[in-house]
């Protein structure tokens, strides 16, 4: 075998919540042995497990990756505000190669923060694509769709073209890794026409939606205003539920959407940090989970976070949710590593492919290191995983066997051009 | 002078927010120079600041170092089955040495977290100074007072007889490193007539009191049944503030009670992360600074946090805030920086030797390093500091002119000596 993972913790997210001193072995790309030691196992190069734990790749379930050009730029403003009289403003002046550039950094800061696949609704998606593909990672990824006019067409729109190119030219590639979503930027953002025809093309090619649902409680007000019904029931109404669906946010679910979310089993993406850094709320996620619905964790986009780093969100994430039930055994570590793993496979249609080890599986891996201070004697991996490490304690990232980012070195990115590149591109946007 | 910090960026957390392309100039342990570039400054070592942030040493003004031992035991548990079932009893099994070895443990985080100082409440303190003295760290050190009878004489008690130690041994040293502080536990695990006792040393020995308050709703109404008052009110009435004081936690204080620590100049410590995770509740942090009281910043233990990181905390007490003000506005990001530096230092009552970069104070300094994809361009400093770095960005950690910490290397402690004896002290109390 390629590679063999040998006396390491290992926490599979499948059968037994922990391994010791097991034996995690990669071939081809795939994960080829997950036991016991044994003598007999050998490998081109061998792993030292020890003080290391060995988890599924994680996924980051909803980002904006090239909106690492805009980290920190207008900071501490209302949404709107934010929004229309600083972001999109910079958005316009997008030129062409910025989203290549600022999807590139965000990949780099995703790989030494262990992930191995992300969902990405942004615009550009060629540049996206690329970075992603060069850089080894999965992706899912959407152009999510606005439309200001009820008469809107969808099929001659550029967020139409962009989906049909990474189509064309990624989707249907063996290795798998770089996949179109169909994407609908937002309930209040569009209208019902453009939604059937989105869901259209999920339905002819098998796409995954992508939605930003009932994030503000603004948002979801007014849209019962307008319609009579909540955003999930509105967008229900017109099937957008009825392909396989991801949604990121839903903090301002109420009961009857969340039946939806079980029935139609939508994926609901909690974004902890963007959340709580807009004022927008704290999702019900203890709620959904009990409700069954499967939940997935996003970062957001590096303008709204300011970071992306998954195991430093989830921890919010769980412990946010303590607080919000009144209940410290709400979302427990080993649950909550679920939202990274597991559940973010699913979300993205991964689930046969990734998100545990287990034999036969992708390898896609994070190791993390337990050999410092910060974790003391790591009495509980799960609870390590969780409540101490951070994307600071990621030794190596691995997608489908390929070693991507190793002890704070990029295998497929040139870090130091990325960086410069990136300086000169927050230049040129004048925001720097 | 001895050291050069070149072309840097600084948020001296005085005057300007932010200084670009400066010089900061350290001599026999003070800051000798905050300025613009001047060739003819000279130094035995410059260090190039170039994508460097140069800001004021952090402080952290509640934790429990030895507790460092327990980090991921018993985790997701409610906090009385946590308290009484879990934490206690293997406190009870604490063997000599091991609050020397658990504190050691966890100053070195702090030192890699860029931790120039912290207030400590735990037991057996003359092992938790002994640690902050030999990693050449700053602290305040008390042992929390605990009377389980009316009668209780703290003049006969352990806690006074350890905190006479630290007073003795380390408080009227010249370089001030370690000093004492007053300490009660909690209103509710004491009584008035030891509360006056520790008022008495207080005020003899001009010590801050450093108290748990309001950290739990049930703490806080059953002090209200009791005494017909709020637990800062009922300490208030026993003279408890008119000492200098700090207050952990305060997640349930009323106006009127908020009323006395602006009139009683108490510091109010904030320890979001231990407070979600113990589903304590979100602080009125906003609400505090509004009224003029200083706010500090506590990461807690590391069995509640279970990190000791207070840029990380810092991020979730800026956006917990948005989020609890319904208003992103709220506890931007240079006023957030306060909590760790200027505020700090005014609750130890260091304000006018650390906590800002400016002529004549301690050179107690913590550089980060912003050249990493995480950072991307740096647009904005304090946005850089506040909601992208964490302790991992921490680059160099420098108490009273001497370098604690640099690029991962810990200068005062043998790092892996420490972290082999606290495997063999969790091992020693059972829970590994």
């Amino acid at each position: 075998m390629d590679l063999l993972f040998k006396d390491i913790t290992v926490i599979p997210m499948e059968g037994e919540r922990v391994l010791r001193g097991a034996c995690v072995g990669v071939d081809a790309g795939k994960i080829c042995h997950v036991g016991g030691n044994d003598p007999k196992l050998s490998a081109d190069r061998v792993i030292d497990g020890s003080d290391k734990l060995l988890l599924p790749g994680l996924y980051n379930c909803h980002t904006h990756t090239p909106m690492s050009l805009m980290r920190g730029y207008a900071s501490d403003l209302k949404l709107q505000d934010w929004l229309f009289n600083y972001i999109s403003p910079v958005e316009g002046r997008f030129a062409e190669g910025m989203a290549y550039t600022g999807a590139l950094i965000s990949v780099a800061e995703m790989l030494s923060n262990g992930v191995v696949s992300f969902s990405d609704m942004y615009f550009m998606l060629e540049g996206i694509a690329a970075a992603a593909d060069e850089a080894g990672v999965k992706a899912n990824l959407c152009n999510g769709m606005t439309a200001f006019s009820p008469e809107f067409d969808y099929f001659k729109d550029r967020s139409y073209m962009e989906t049909a190119y990474i189509l064309n030219n990624y989707h249907h590639r063996a290795d798998g890794r770089i996949k179109a979503d169909a994407g609908i930027h937002a309930e209040f953002t569009s209208f019902g026409r453009a939604w059937r025809q989105v869901v259209e093309l999920a339905e002819e090619h098998g796409l995954i939606m992508h939605i930003h649902l009932s994030e503000t409680l603004l948002e979801h007000e007014n849209c019962k205003a307008k319609y009579g019904t909540t955003p999930a029931q509105t967008l229900n109404g017109y099937g957008v539920f009825d392909v396989r669906a991801i949604a990121a946010h839903c903090v301002w679910l109420e009961d009857s959407d969340i039946d939806i979310f079980r029935e139609k089993s939508v994926t609901a993406v909690h974004n902890p940090v963007s959340n709580l850094k807009l004022s927008s709320g704290a999702a019900p996620i203890e709620r959904l989970i009990k409700a069954g619905v499967n939940v997935a964790l996003g970062t957001d986009g590096a303008a709204s976070n300011n970071s992306l780093d998954p195991l430093a969100d989830l921890k919010l994430a769980s412990i946010l949710q303590k607080c919000r039930a009144g209940d410290p055994t709400a979302l427990p570590a080993y649950e909550a590593l679920k939202l990274v793993t597991v559940n973010g496979a699913a979300a993205q249609g991964r689930e046969k492919e990734s998100g545990r080890i287990a034999l036969g599986l992708d390898a896609d891996l994070v190791m993390l290191d337990l050999h410092s201070p910060r974790q003391t004697a790591a009495i509980d991996p799960a609870a390590s995983a969780v409540y101490s490490c951070t994307g600071r304690d990621v030794e190596l990232t691995m997608c489908q066997g390929r070693i991507l980012y190793e002890k704070g070195e990029y295998k497929t990115i040139d870090i130091e051009k990325a960086m410069f590149e990136a300086k000169r591109a927050v230049k040129k946007l004048g925001i720097l």
